[in-house]
């Protein structure tokens, strides 16, 4: 074994005494507050965070599903994270039942700051974090206890002035203990006492306390015996809700939240299919649909949740795993013919008695209940069984869609799929792929081309013959390739495009192969996509630049009355 | 809430009576036994199931792991794994202390076969089941619980028959009750204690009996208590070696075999990062690390995790996540400033101190443990940080590899891997592309080529000089496009090859921007990828036909007196 002897390296997790815990007999029966932090936790762990136009786009999804809490941000930290909470307050985005709430460190300045965010907010979560875990006292902040105690409280008396000042928002105070699972537990029942103490919760109006496991450190029975026993000493507990925020740096954040939930937790925060730092925060979806499956509604919808996942992975930039519960692209699916089997009769039986007890062989779930469908679940190799519409365009299809053209393009399905009302089949992804980039073939067209050049020299001179509003033009252009002698020939007749981003491959084998081509296209200020399809690969390009251009026209003729010469010239 | 009323469709899981249990006291002091089902349960629900070579690679990667007890496959099911079985023992390629396992249904003829399979095997693991749950009873097999308790004994009967008829193996018996999670327990027990009467296991030759979830219905802590359950109730417990087969279709199948194993499971089945049906079966290497970090050697190897992540994606050809724990791409990256903060304190205080107990913020694992690096901890956009040749290529070179030469490359930078023993850096992954591909000039090289067409028509006529082993030629052919006609025109001179696939993208933007061709080209019975780069379109798909047919050559220099005249024609 290469791997090194741990017992000299790794202290094991030293368990909270608790030997007549209450938690294992427990049942969940509702379920726990809800608090979505994909916005922040979530949105802190991107490789490339969230723009204003995925913010906006990621609360409205959160409002649509159910959320009533929701982080939008770190307004003191991050300027985006400022403006758009200041976005969320000015235009009134906020629905009456939605509550947002901000992070903030226990910083004069920063809470200072937090609350300019935050002005004229009609409700709001202010919550302010402090490390209380010892290694982080000691190592990271170099204070004792009384100190670290000093800074909750002194933060908490900040938070609770600013608020006396600013009436006019109802306001929520939430504490975290930063690291808890691994603060002392006696320490962490204390400063949450002292906190307590200075905000002054009361049962009509309680304040959130949040027990991060910041880091998972042991098995999640230990979290639930952490919050069993914080919720057995923390004094007026019914002062309280107990908030908890599981990560998943063992693979075992969504056990750990559960079993939390059975020992006392009223809350949790998470995010959508698990999203956040390192690991990863715990998956929301995950644990609303195992209530669900337990009988218990989970008070969120996820009643169709493909386009949930797509514009959750469209947010973040990051997949959901084909294997994720309850959603990937493999879960309904079953290989094995003995499983197809069993399925077949239990749905065979479930037809005969359909208002019993869900009850099919290997499905914990109905698929219909998650939007996804039953002909699915045994047909190997069909739509569903694998989703996702650039899988789907390239198994069946032939089409491998660029990353950021699959994006757009899943936009247009989405369309397709709310305008129509209807499970979206191979075939009507492809019409609308067709009917979108393909048959964009107007004013724009390329009826044929001639390429020259002369041995020894790079250049290539291209003479093409194009329809431009049913007018046949000849257009000549010489450039360092095929594509860029188009582009020049173009652009001398008064067409300006400039290729951002070329792709092009094979589509088919043998004498049947054709090229396709897409390009992404800059006109004036916009970007635009355009696809084309040839035997020959540079007739494919070129087509796609027409295409492009087709469709920046489409999308510019709405609001030609406000266009300018300039811009159409 | 779309989401329909789930209390009139979904029961809640009936948890079993156990109030005294003590498995939430216990603490795991030692690993489990470990058995890997990789290449049976894992294998049975890929896309693209593994052919031989893939078998064979991923045999090998789990001996070399530390894996001793490795299921093989369902040799009576399948024929590709009775061959492969064979193959094993044939070739004698299972190491002495490692024991193959098969599995079999509880059905006369497949036993045989399965024994069929198996003759000669030094040691192995007969392991049969039969469907236990009422719910399959009822609706899948029509059988009553006696009926159910003989089937399980007369296979039980039969391969103990066989065993003793076949004494040059060493044999273990196993015996599951599917689906053990949902069947009565009283019922589990007495299946197996009947299994247990027919077989007669001893303390010194023990049988294992296999209690699977094989879809998770319950929050983890009911099958620890189902196995506590069982184990406190079922005869002569010492004659039995208890196993675990989480699945994970509620997100808790790594939480549910560490609590099984702390209620007094022996050993547990599973598969690496987790593939296996639907959701998954638990994944072994996060259990693994889970121990680790407690201090606990788990006795498998995963000193370098990042290429057994390459290998198992390669040969599953699912991919692994980028937050699977210990091994995704982010796990080791911290993006927030305060994270990356309070990482670099820990850091320099463990410098100071490097023998002291591992405690770094936000690290629960020092990331040399795994092969990763610090560095890459905190380093955002770095190589570890975001890992994976392709990712590296595309977002630090502008290069995107279509994915079947991704996976053929991976090879080659794992051999750079090996060959140097250091971390590869996105430089190095660079040069051996372009070593690998783009210097493939030799003997055939593109010097110059010229396009001509005629308008209102599709051919394209090109004339190109090559170099071929140092001699220029002109070579000259017509095709529906300029890569079409460079083949034929290569074709005119004795110069096979064929057009499979073909990728080109543009690389970089604006005055700077070149074309990156893909193509992979059969030549012969051979199917070989080349390269190219150039400012033209038409340029780029060219000199990436060079490049394949230079490395077909190269590839076949060493094998050259087997080749006939022919082949090299």
């Amino acid at each position: 074994m290469m791997l090194s002897d741990p017992s000299v390296k790794y202290r094991p997790f030293v368990a909270v005494d608790l030997p007549d815990r209450r938690w294992p007999d427990a049942r969940i029966t509702r379920p726990p507050l809800w608090c979505s932090v994909d916005m922040r936790d979530g949105n802190q762990a991107l490789i490339d965070p969230m723009d204003m136009e995925r913010k906006r786009r990621f609360f409205e999804m959160l409002v649509e599903i159910g959320f009533k809490e929701i982080e939008v941000g770190f307004p003191s930290a991050s300027q985006i994270d400022f403006d758009y909470v200041r976005e969320l307050i000015d235009n009134d985005l906020v629905p009456d039942d939605v509550t947002i709430q901000v992070l903030t460190q226990a910083r004069p300045h920063l809470i200072e700051r937090t609350f300019e965010a935050l002005k004229g907010a009609k409700r709001a979560i202010v919550h302010v974090y402090n490390a209380t875990d010892p290694l982080f006292r000691r190592v990271v902040f170099n204070v004792d206890k009384p100190e670290c105690i000093k800074i909750a409280c002194d933060a908490t008396a900040q938070i609770k002035q600013l608020m006396a000042d600013n009436p006019e928002t109802d306001w929520t105070f939430q504490y975290s203990p930063e690291l808890f699972t691994s603060t002392e537990m006696d320490f962490a029942v204390e400063i949450v006492e002292a906190v307590m103490d200075t905000y002054g919760p009361t049962v009509d109006k309680p304040m959130i306390v949040n027990l991060p496991a910041t880091v998972e450190v042991a098995t999640p029975n230990n979290y639930a015996d952490q919050i069993e026993w914080f919720c057995r000493h923390v004094k007026n507990r019914d002062s309280l809700i107990v908030s908890v925020h599981p990560h998943n740096d063992r693979g075992t954040g969504v056990a750990a939240a559960e079993l939390a939930v059975m020992a006392g937790a009223d809350r949790v925060e998470g995010t959508l299919f698990g999203n956040g730092e390192r690991t990863g925060n715990v998956d929301i979806v995950t644990l609303a649909m195992n209530l669900y499956t337990q009988g218990v509604h989970p008070g969120l919808d996820f009643s169709n949740i493909t386009p949930i996942m797509r514009e959750v992975e469209y947010c973040n930039q990051l997949p959901v795993h084909p294997r994720h519960p309850y959603v990937g692209d493999l879960v309904f699916t079953a290989f094995s013919g003995s499983h197809q089997d069993a399925i077949k009769k239990g749905m065979a039986e479930r037809r005969q008695n359909p208002d019993d007890m869900w009850a099919v062989p290997y499905l914990p779930i109905d698929p219909l209940d998650v939007g996804r469908s039953y002909e699915a679940v045994i047909r190997v190799n069909s739509q569903s069984g694998k989703g996702g519409v650039s899988y789907l365009l390239e198994s069946e299809h032939g089409i491998e869609l660029p990353r950021r053209l699959s994006i757009e393009f899943s936009q247009v399905v989405q369309e397709v799929a709310e305008r129509t009302g209807k499970e979206i089949t191979s075939q009507m992804i492809f019409q609308a792929f067709a009917d979108e980039y393909l048959e964009a073939t107007s004013p724009y067209a390329l009826i044929n081309h001639r390429l020259s050049s002369e041995p020894d020299s790079p250049r290539i001179h291209l003479e093409a013959v194009i329809e431009d509003a049913g007018q046949r033009k000849t257009i000549a252009g010489e450039g360092n390739g095929p594509l860029a002698s188009f582009i020049k020939a173009l652009a001398a007749n008064g067409i300006e495009a400039e290729i951002i981003d070329y792709h092009e491959h094979a589509r088919g084998q043998g004498a049947d192969a054709e090229a396709i081509a897409y390009v992404e296209v800059r006109v004036g200020n916009k970007a635009v996509f355009g696809v084309g399809l040839d035997q020959s690969i540079t007739s494919a390009s070129m087509k796609a630049v027409m295409s492009a251009l087709n469709r920046h026209q489409a999308a510019n003729q709405p609001a030609a009355p406000n266009v300018t010469a300039d811009t159409l010239a």
